[in-house]
């Protein structure tokens, strides 16, 4: 909608993953989003604009051709990837399910682009949690690296947390690839956590709202901070708390995508974007969230459990990301503001809010 | 079998796959080689020991937990991959079938150890190919870096260079990842290029004769140049000839299999062997059969083709392979004589020789 508001013209691909995912888990999305076919005759009522629907997989190739074929894009946004960590840990088959869907479907995606729209520009979802937590700054995407009397600008090593994580360090490899031999043009946007939950789109009319997940499988920390601050939940901080990622608001999410899609990388690049505004530790965000809560009259409770995850509590972390910035992205930053303003738009939905899958439960050792 | 003689209970599982490959290719084994069940009769006829042979695929979750299940491993050999570049590179189909099949049984298996046989040492069949040409000195797995004032060791930044090379590094990241979160016990071989075609082993008796493929898809250099040599085919260096990778006798493959597997990984260890005992420029190799094959009266000649690959022609390599030489491994170099060994083994089958396979056909841009 976004991108169609600046005057693209758009068709969207999806398979309905993430909806299959969230009633597997019993949980559901905290907005009453609509189906896609009516969010987009709803969007064109509104605007004027259409956008064109296929349904399907990108694991299924022949699918993945008459896309490309019909629709020759220009650019390509690829975000139909499963997108969660503990989804991705439940057990074997969810971790295999999860690293055959991403990986195959992003290879599907960079054939059809050698084969059939060659020019295309692929702007492709990766994660901060690529990287890990190393103990030096993280850059984007390479690193210049001096060693024996000899230098080179090799791919930044990775220490991807989860098979979900995991999955996204292949495609970067199968991305970088097609880039150095197939003069695939491509753009990694790794992103950092995601809060919010309206843009200026979605405030167009309420039948284009996106999906809000708050559960401990779908859910990012501070939108579940959120929602158990609204429903009076303690916040459930995992361990020591000192794990700290990039964080950016959905809004410039959408900024950055645009700034990508505006601004294609060469025939033959790789580029790597870190895509996020700040750095927060989650002990930082639930602090923020009991302090604003409180102050709009509502008791937070802050509740650490035991780290269901396999991950360092307190660990260093620095990372780079300026070329966004360079590029033009202006931050919506971490206000007291903006957390009001999302607990309002939670409060307004809570009778929808469901508490049984909010609490911590998948581990990523079941033996621990 | 190597294995077995020293004592080692040992079961081998197969698919088959390879085989299945080379009829694909319209290619063949050098070597008559016979069906595992015939090899494992066989082998029990002359030496007594009993191996025991799974037949099935470790795509196959039910099948690897029945492997595990049963025979509970101390040690897995994990060579069971798809293991050819260019086979990888033919088309879509070709390279998801790569990456699917290797990724997905490695995770089959990495779940195994987890669940069924936790202490087990997974040994991994990698590549040298993972790193690829890089302008510094490569490392085994891991790299120091001095970044910004601060220092980590990490991973070595991988740049592989067909779709079967990403795979390995696929397996790579997940492999380590099981052994950070789950203590998994792993040494990752990333083994260089193997020439030669008998062992102690098969040299017992021809039924045990392992396979020999010299066709531009599953043959690689040095043997396919003694072959060419042999039937009096124009060796085919590609393009310039300087590329230049590891290489070891198949004499030394299982003498660096057998250290590996006799000195353990420690638990949740991640380590990482190169697997080589000497580096060759594709150029010199060619020399060397031809200088060889010259000195017992065959006339041989080099014809350099059109690289059908995407790679350097000319590049700084310089792997260090210190570890596998520190447990014990004493090294079988490519001398004269083991080359005039292998023209003589391979005028042995002469008549089983197929021209029609050997020429590159594969291209790694099918629009090149």
């Amino acid at each position: 909608m976004h991108l169609s508001a600046r005057g693209h013209e758009i068709a969207v691909v999806d398979n309905f993953l993430r909806r299959a995912m969230s009633v597997e888990m019993g949980a559901g999305s905290l907005t009453p989003i609509q189906n896609l076919q009516d969010r987009v005759r709803a969007y064109e009522e509104v605007t004027g604009n259409k956008i064109k629907a296929f349904i399907g997989d990108l694991v299924d190739p022949q699918f993945v051709e008459r896309v490309f074929t019909e629709f020759k894009p220009e650019a390509v946004i690829h975000y139909g990837e499963q997108p969660s960590a503990p989804y991705s840990m439940i057990d074997r088959k969810h971790a295999v399910d999860t690293q055959r869907n991403n990986v195959e479907g992003n290879l599907n995606v960079l054939f059809a682009i050698r084969d059939i729209t060659p020019e295309a520009h692929l702007v492709k979802l990766g994660t901060m949690g690529e990287y890990g937590t190393p103990n030096i700054d993280i850059e984007e995407g390479y690193i210049e690296i001096d060693h024996k009397g000899r230098k080179d600008t090799l791919p930044f090593p990775k220490l991807p947390g989860s098979m979900y994580h995991l999955s996204k360090v292949h495609d970067s490899h199968n991305i970088h690839f097609a880039c150095r031999i197939w003069g695939v043009r491509a753009t990694d946007l790794n992103q950092g956590v995601v809060y919010g939950i309206r843009t200026a789109e979605t405030d167009l009319d309420e039948r284009l709202c996106t999906r809000f997940d708050y559960d401990e499988v779908l859910g990012t920390a501070l939108n579940r901070f959120c929602v158990q601050a609204v429903v009076g939940y303690p916040l459930t901080v995992y361990g020591k708390g000192g794990q700290t990622r990039g964080y950016l608001n959905i809004i410039d999410t959408m900024q950055c995508v645009t700034l990508a899609v505006e601004n294609p990388a060469d025939k033959g690049e790789f580029r790597v974007f870190n895509q996020f505004t700040e750095q927060w530790a989650v002990n930082e965000l639930a602090e923020r969230v009991k302090r604003v809560g409180e102050s709009m009259g509502i008791n937070v409770e802050i509740d650490p459990v035991k780290d269901p995850r396999i991950e360092a509590e307190e660990h260093y972390y620095n990372a780079t990301h300026t070329k966004l910035l360079d590029l033009g992205l202006e931050p919506n930053l971490l206000t007291d503001e903006v957390v009001a303003h999302l607990i309002e738009t939670i409060q307004r939905y809570k009778d929808r809010i469901l508490l049984e899958p909010i609490a911590p439960k998948t581990k990523w050792d079941p033996r621990a």
